[in-house]
């Protein structure tokens, strides 16, 4: 994986695709699907997000205020739902789904291998926590796998229902 | 356009589409283009979006807190731009680019006839708005165009790059 330029991170969540958010907490890694999530600025690039306090993420996410956002192409989507049909009390996911935890430079969360992006995450404002559940997230690193080209992503209809990327289109756009 | 149970507006918003915002303030319609929004609550659907200081939306946004949110499907994509590239201050978007504006039923912010869902929203927390330009929306009406069948929305990916929607695959999930 090589770097990614922190201005170019946008690029990857303004699109809405279905990502992984990872956490470490206590010595345990665990891995959650999310489909709840914004850019909130282009740079430094702040991401906002919903994380349930049903998810057992929630509790390492506020106690750590780190995580990784890793963004599957749709390869992964079997991982995605299965991630998302379980939880990290009863098992561990990435031995049980395949996925390979590998070492964030910044945050003790872990990168995904497999993903073609992973985004290593602070949280940097934590006031709508306990109203909406939501984490303003400050990204401080990101990675992209180059030998992935041209990755299509998967965005989420509801139950199960995934629309993957198809066609590009380019136009005259002043938009950043 | 059909009445589309609030229930279901999260399968829309959730997979990432870009959208058109508008308002109306002091007699005058606006529309903006919009691509930083996240679900944030499912029944009453709940949005968070992100609407600049600098964009001419947002003085009528913060005034009259309330707003459309009308969802284009790739044919509207020339559109989609020019409206992302102009500003209300200098011109009326709706005449310019051949947007039809129609009246809502619980706001003054109008739909627009040629998107295939409209979303009638308040805004219902402005506490970050100073901080993060961010924007909590609630929707109070939503409509659906059953005429535009598989609509194929457009993912933003920079610089006037976009994704169209590709194929659909369905997985057992338990997500909702």
């Amino acid at each position: 994986m090589n770097k990614l330029e922190l201005s170019k991170v946008y690029q990857i969540i303004e699109p809405g695709p279905v990502v992984f958010l990872t956490t470490a907490h206590e010595g345990r890694a665990n891995v959650m699907t999310m489909s709840w999530h914004m850019m909130v600025d282009f740079e430094p690039p702040q991401i906002a997000c919903i994380v349930s306090a049903a998810n057992y993420s929630f509790a390492a996410l506020q106690a750590t205020k780190e995580c990784v956002i890793a963004v599957p192409a749709r390869r992964l989507a079997v991982a995605v739902v299965e991630v998302g049909n379980s939880s990290g009390r009863d098992i561990d996911k990435f031995e049980s789904f395949a996925l390979t935890a590998k070492p964030a430079s910044r945050v003790q969360a872990p990168l995904i291998a497999q993903c073609f992006a992973n985004l290593e995450c602070k949280v940097i404002d934590t006031r709508l926590v306990t109203s909406h559940n939501l984490f303003f997230l400050e990204v401080v690193e990101a990675w992209i796998d180059r030998a992935q080209r041209r990755p299509k992503t998967i965005h989420h209809h509801g139950y199960g229902k995934f629309v993957v990327d198809g066609s590009t289109i380019q136009l005259q756009s002043k938009m950043r």
